[in-house]
């Protein structure tokens, strides 16, 4: 049996749908709930009465203040929209994103499943944490879907795939990093662009944020890899930092001898 | 674009999962709603309350005293349900529902899914109304399946293969009857057996005609094979009717003619 994907809600609003959510939850074999910053607090006895008995899902669910928190431990993640925003990020079907998970737990991997709140759904910026989007195809003519029928949806596409059984394996690959670590590598890099003047101009800031991160994301990168890179964004600003005290230093010098 | 398929509720409970399924009717392209015997009278305002703006499905709702009646028009019937009885009807994936809808669709024909209600889902009796059973793949430890969940799932299986374009042409079939010919039929049938002693023991009576339901929907009559089935039902009972009337006459004939 493979571990199933974790769900995510994101500023879930009303805690009916977060019972409804168990619920659907369990009807599709999956169990771990995540909760990023619900908007009338934690826990919620109107969530166990619409749970119908899925209580599970809700006795063990956990709380988050940061979407980055609550998928600091997942090494795929992936991010439903009903709208694809501009990214660069891979667009996938339910069915797409179920054969996607189902590999990456194959692998052992944990792997979870972004949810926006009712309102607003995700901001672009909570979208490139993710890996891919998962988007559901509803109707152009009405998009207001359900958030517990979306967690349906992909939940349901997932069971398919559970009980047709593994995917073919096709042997170990290296699993990508934890998201923590991925967090740590952005983090890093943004901070070492910011204090290279990279983000300019100012207003552009959250565009040029999104657009590396979605790139970073795409590549899946390994524990490794995001050391490496670490390195590299270290050996860049650092290094640079080096040179350019080398070279004061050495303009320093020739004024020196100028002056003598 | 095919006509998509009905969706009819058989004894729905609450108002509020009444408008969450013509919200997800909505979502993936689905608009006509039919209604048996939902329990608190029709129309309720608290189904609007719930559709989130999907009301034309809750306007043109249509209520019926009678499954039977409710399916009257169409001439493809699937009935879902989480436990498939003993029955020998054809268990369909949703999936698989989705892509016999698709093809009936594609022919012109009216098709609809039939969902029980909150409580009980749908009686053996209801089922054998149908041509197959629709199984959504549970897990088994939490079966218990929000109605409008289930239409959601059933939905969104027909507004995959709907966004995928029409499955190849074969040419045209011959439509399937429509479900009052095949009502008529079955009654047809059912009163010349009774008649004529076929339902025996009497408390096997419910049971022997399911079976013999199933088997006819099975088979996908057309309006000219019921036409001919009820010919053969007449020809059998009454045929048998007028040897029998023969035999009493030849009899009395002899009997005069020892008379004489």
């Amino acid at each position: 049996m493979r571990q199933a994907p974790c769900v995510i809600l994101n500023e879930p609003q009303l805690a009916e749908n977060i019972g409804a959510v168990a619920r659907v939850m369990a009807n599709f074999g999956l169990s771990d709930l995540r909760l990023v910053r619900p908007r009338d607090g934690w826990p919620q006895p109107r969530a166990w009465a619409s749970a119908s008995g899925a209580d599970w899902p809700l006795d063990e669910a956990r709380v988050f203040d940061r979407l980055e928190a609550a998928v600091a431990d997942l090494r795929l993640v992936l991010a439903t929209t009903a709208r694809p925003r501009e990214t660069e990020l891979a667009v996938l079907t339910p069915r797409e994103a179920a054969a996607s998970l189902a590999e990456a737990a194959e692998q052992g991997w944990p792997c979870g499943l972004v949810f926006g709140g009712e309102r607003a759904g995700l901001t672009a910026d909570d979208i490139v944490l993710a890996k891919g989007v998962v988007t559901i195809p509803i109707d152009p003519k009405f998009r207001s879907l359900n958030l517990a029928q979306a967690v349906a949806i992909c939940a349901y596409e997932w069971r398919v795939l559970e009980e047709a059984g593994p995917p073919p394996a096709f042997g170990p690959r290296t699993a990508p990093a934890e998201h923590a670590e991925l967090m740590g590598l952005f983090g890093h890099l943004e901070t070492e662009l910011e204090a290279g003047g990279f983000f300019h101009p100012p207003e552009k800031r959250p565009a040029m944020i999104r657009n590396l991160r979605a790139a970073l994301s795409r590549a899946e990168l390994t524990d490794q890899e995001v050391r490496t890179f670490r390195g590299v964004v270290t050996a860049l600003s650092k290094g640079r930092g080096r040179v350019l005290a080398k070279l004061a230093a050495r303009r320093k010098e020739t004024r020196t001898g100028e002056d003598s």
